[in-house]
Formats: C-alpha cells, sequence, structure tokens
C-alpha cells in the first residue's frame, strides 16, 4: 500500500479490528486517510474466537504498525449466545434486541481503545460499527457513538486540554454492499475476514446465523462474488 | 448490619470497590440504601495492588453478597505513575492533572460494571467519585459522570427498553471529612482501608502522595482519630 506522508509525519489512529468485514474495511479506510494504524482486538470469551486469527491476518494485510489482542473476560458475565455456550447462535433473525448482544460490549471495547490512544498520543479512534445491515444492536447507533464521544471528551486529560479524542465510525450510514465495494476498492481481500458467530472448528462460516445472512445478502447485493467458505450453501 | 428488607425483595446493586476510603464509604451508602451490593475490583497492573487485599475485607465487613476481582492488564499501556514504575509517585501535589491520573481509568471500570449489572439484573452501578478533595482527575467530575449516564443509557439493551441503568456517586460533593464523618455512623472501618498510591510492600502508607495527604488532611477535618499505619509521621 503507498504511503502518502513519510511515517514521522502520520498521525496515529487505534482502530478496532475484530476480524470482521466490516472492521477490515475500517481499517482499510483509516489506512487510506493516512493515519499510522495501531489494531486493537479482543479476546473476550467469544465462542468464534478464531475471528481473532482473522484479525492478526487483516491487521498485516492492511499495514497496521501494531496489532495487539486485549485479553478481557467478559465471558465470566454471560448473558450473551456469543459468551455463554449454554445459550444457542440463533439461526434466523428475531424481532427486537437479539441474544447474540452482548452487554455493553462496544463500550468496553471502546474505553480500552481510549486508554490505548491516551498514552500513544493517538488522537482518533475508528469503529466499524454501521447502523444500516446490521444485528440491532444498540451500542451500533449513531446516538450511541455521539454519547460517547462527548462522555470521552469529558473522561480524558487529553480532552479536558483541549485535544479531544474523536470516535470515527465511517461505516454508519453505509449498505452491507455499498461496505464491500468501498472495501474491494481499497484492496481489502475478504477472503481474510470472518464475520460468522457460530464457526465450526476449522473456521468454515455457518452460513446460517445473522451474521452470515448479512454478510451473503450484501455480496449478493453488491453483485460480488463471495470469497467466503461456508459448511453449508 | 441489619437488614431492612428480606434478600428476595432486594434490588441489586454493582459498587466499586478500590479498597480505599471513598468506595468503602459508598459501599455502606448502598447497604444502608437497601441495596444487594456485588462489589467489582480491579487488578489492572496498579503499583498499590495491595489495596485488593483491603477490597476484599471491605467488601465482607460490609456484608457485600459477592466480591469480584476483575482483571485487566491496563499496565501494558504505561502512562501513569499508578502503572508504570518507571513514573515515580510525586510526594506533593502538582498544578493540573497530576502523573498518577490513568488514562481513561474510572470509563473503563465503568464499563466492566456496566456489562456485570446489565447480566446480573442490577440497575443501579454505585461509585465513590469525589470532585472536592480529590486529584483533580478528569473522570471523577460531575459532568463526566451524566456524560456516561447518558452513553450508558444508549448502549444497553436494557437502557433501550425504558430500564436506564443509574449511575451512583453519592460522595461526588462531599469534603473528605464528611465522607469520613457519614462512613463512621455507617459502621466502616477504615482500618482496613488503603488510600496511598505508593505503600511499602509491608502494605504501610507512605504518608506523603496525594491520596495519604488527602486522607489524613479528612480526618484531620473530621476530628477523628486516624487509624493508618504510616511509615513515616
Amino acid at each position: 500500500m503507498p504511503e502518502n506522508k513519510s511515517k514521522t509525519q502520520k498521525k496515529k489512529a487505534v482502530v478496532l479490528v475484530s476480524g470482521g468485514l466490516d472492521s477490515a474495511t475500517t481499517l482499510a479506510i483509516a489506512n487510506q486517510d493516512g493515519y499510522e494504524c495501531y489494531a486493537l482486538s479482543f479476546d473476550y470469551g467469544q465462542r468464534h474466537r478464531c475471528e481473532l486469527d482473522a484479525a492478526a491476518r487483516v491487521a498485516k494485510q492492511l499495514g497496521a504498525v501494531e496489532h495487539r489482542c486485549f485479553t478481557l473476560d467478559l465471558a465470566q458475565f454471560g448473558g450473551s449466545a456469543l459468551t455463554d455456550k449454554n445459550i444457542n447462535v440463533p439461526k434466523q433473525a428475531s424481532d427486537g434486541i437479539p441474544v447474540t448482544y452482548v452487554p455493553a460490549r462496544n463500550t468496553v471495547f471502546l474505553s480500552i481503545a481510549l486508554a490505548w490512544a491516551e498514552t500513544l498520543g493517538a488522537f482518533d479512534i475508528f469503529i466499524g460499527v454501521n447502523a444500516v445491515d446490521y444485528s440491532g444492536y444498540p451500542d451500533c447507533r449513531p446516538e450511541y457513538i455521539e454519547a460517547y464521544q462527548r462522555m470521552a471528551t469529558l473522561a480524558t486529560k487529553t480532552g479536558v486540554e483541549g485535544h479531544a479524542i474523536t470516535i470515527h465510525s465511517p461505516l454508519l450510514h453505509l449498505s452491507k454492499s455499498m461496505i464491500i465495494k468501498r472495501g474491494l476498492a481499497l484492496g481489502v481481500d475478504y477472503q481474510q475476514t470472518i464475520s460468522c458467530y457460530d464457526p465450526a472448528e476449522n473456521g468454515l462460516a455457518c452460513g446460517r446465523c445473522e451474521a452470515c445472512q448479512l454478510r451473503r445478502e450484501g455480496f449478493e447485493q453488491a453483485g460480488v462474488s463471495d470469497p467466503t467458505k461456508y459448511i453449508t450453501t
């Protein structure tokens, strides 16, 4: 990937990278915008832990200067199909907020990103939340991001001193197909990413959970061949 | 401690308990207010790790139904005298935000508390922040707590469904001496608590860091004998 500026001139950004389609695209956008990217993933007790290998591949492919995996045992609290093996991942969309919702997950992730950004001297955080083709999680909505931004400015030394850390969510209002087109134009290799909430042990996507459905429809609507390897077809 | 209500009738609350004077008082207040208290501490890489033993003693003495210590390596980021052994804890107050500030600490702690509260079915979180006799940390101010409250309501399933989780900060506008008087009236044993940022290995308080100074002055102003064991006098 060509560098627009020399390393010393680049501004630093912390980019949340889960290993999925959205966060890979977000990392590519931050890179394109000229940031020196510090990729941050979380080993939080998720059942789809193989996404962490995907995150490492994505961070490398898209030129992150560092990829940090932060360990944080949210599974001890349970309460979500993604962290509690006694709750099955549903294979179809439901009304309301689904059982795959992990309590306060984005709030926890953004808070760790905030801590890292402040110590790095980074004034920008990127998160790939999307409020169009999404699972209905409350912490993916524009009003949530705005409230987080306001809180973060008041929370930090850097914010109080007049250098607020900006939360960027460049995918917020894009459809899944628009995200895919944007990412492909930026050179994202979606075969390296994993969106599935309930993959097989060998890493193949189930093809039926809500994350797989949204991903499949996105590729269809974008008119692009889906590179994902599914268990079912 | 007498119980006002039977256990089945009590509302649950998550209470942040560091092991210091303020959080012990906060736990006593939550207890007095009739909550079934779930005490939450953090092993975050702090140099004053002996506060965790104090937190366990305090949780037990004040009748918390559970004490959970959540591990979270904020020290990997450094950037604070409390988590980076290469930065000394200052022995006198400084202008502005001191080097003992830990980037985004209360934001991270409240976020984990939010996750736990939501899975417990608790609609109340207590935090012992204080904006009178304090070190000037941005995440101890009323405007920060208000902004966190707003964000938390938008972040969570429970908030979206009309049952917002309330952040209580009962010490926010109290002086240290008022906090001490309140706690003593509620039966807090301050000898069990540790406020020092830089204690000796045997747990004795340094007597000189800002936390020790604020604590000492608080006992003096309250006209109460200070039960703290200091290295220096």
